[in-house]
């Protein structure tokens, strides 16, 4: 597999699994963090398939065409470690995605184990996590993945109803 | 479509489009241009689908990892409208792979224009040109698209075997 078929498996994972995320909060209300924003395709993505729904972006460096910028006040600009602890959010969120992979696997692993802790607060029962990262969380538990999403490519966790 | 459907619809535009030029340059000698490494994506899927062949990377800031950067020999570091006019190939090349398009449409377009005249001296007869720009050359004729990509998305060039 070369580095371009690599991108498109990564790529048409990602999709469906937001596709199936979407379609797993439909009756979840709240709203939805996109945790980095980067060049805005995701962001663009939930917002398409979640209207009406406010999507809070936590970003250390917005750099994203305006077009795919959050409005300021759904912007939350700096270390997402340094930012999710102190956020006030008008709900409890249905909704997480954490695209927030780099090429340094370990660092990745590491990032994923900080942020998982901070997530329950932010999130209803019921909430979905969507993660290209594993984040066990206890009282949440790990969704099927889409047809054709290789194991282990995306992840998909849903908070029990009852946590 | 959303900004993701529409990377993922050109990433598979790219990979269609970089399959058929390698098959359409099957009984065509010569080496690969590659112009911009970028992340190194399609000179890796390039030097996986033509084993073999010598490719040639022209890339301004070179950047990509060390797994998918060329040999010292076959980078050429520069401006590409600087460094096209003078490189001395072994032989002329087969296949050019000029994905060359940023956000301005105009500046790629009038980037593609610049190009094109540069191509000739590099290439032989029977050469294929892949290219996300427009870029009409005497004595060079517009091949079929694959099955999927739409027209415009990719384009395919052949130069007449009489040329």
């Amino acid at each position: 597999m070369t580095r371009l078929d690599s991108a498109i498996r990564r790529l048409l994972a990602q999709r469906a699994c937001l596709d199936r995320a979407a379609a797993l909060v439909a009756g979840v209300p709240g709203p939805v963090l996109e945790l980095g924003l980067g060049n805005g395709r995701t962001y663009d993505h939930l917002r398409a398939r979640l209207p009406g729904r406010d999507i809070f972006v936590f970003e250390r460096r917005p750099a994203a065409h305006p077009d795919c910028t959050p409005p300021e006040d759904r912007l939350i600009t700096g270390d997402f470690l340094d930012t999710l602890p102190h956020v006030q959010l008008p709900a409890p969120a249905a909704l997480v995605h954490a695209d927030i992979g780099t090429g340094d696997k370990q660092a990745s692993l590491a990032l994923a184990r900080a942020l998982a802790p901070l997530l329950p607060r932010l999130t209803t029962p019921g909430a979905i996590l969507a993660s290209d990262q594993p984040m066990p969380l206890p009282g949440w538990t790990e969704e099927p993945l889409p047809e054709g999403v290789a194991p282990g490519r995306y992840r998909l966790y849903r908070r029990a109803v009852g946590s």
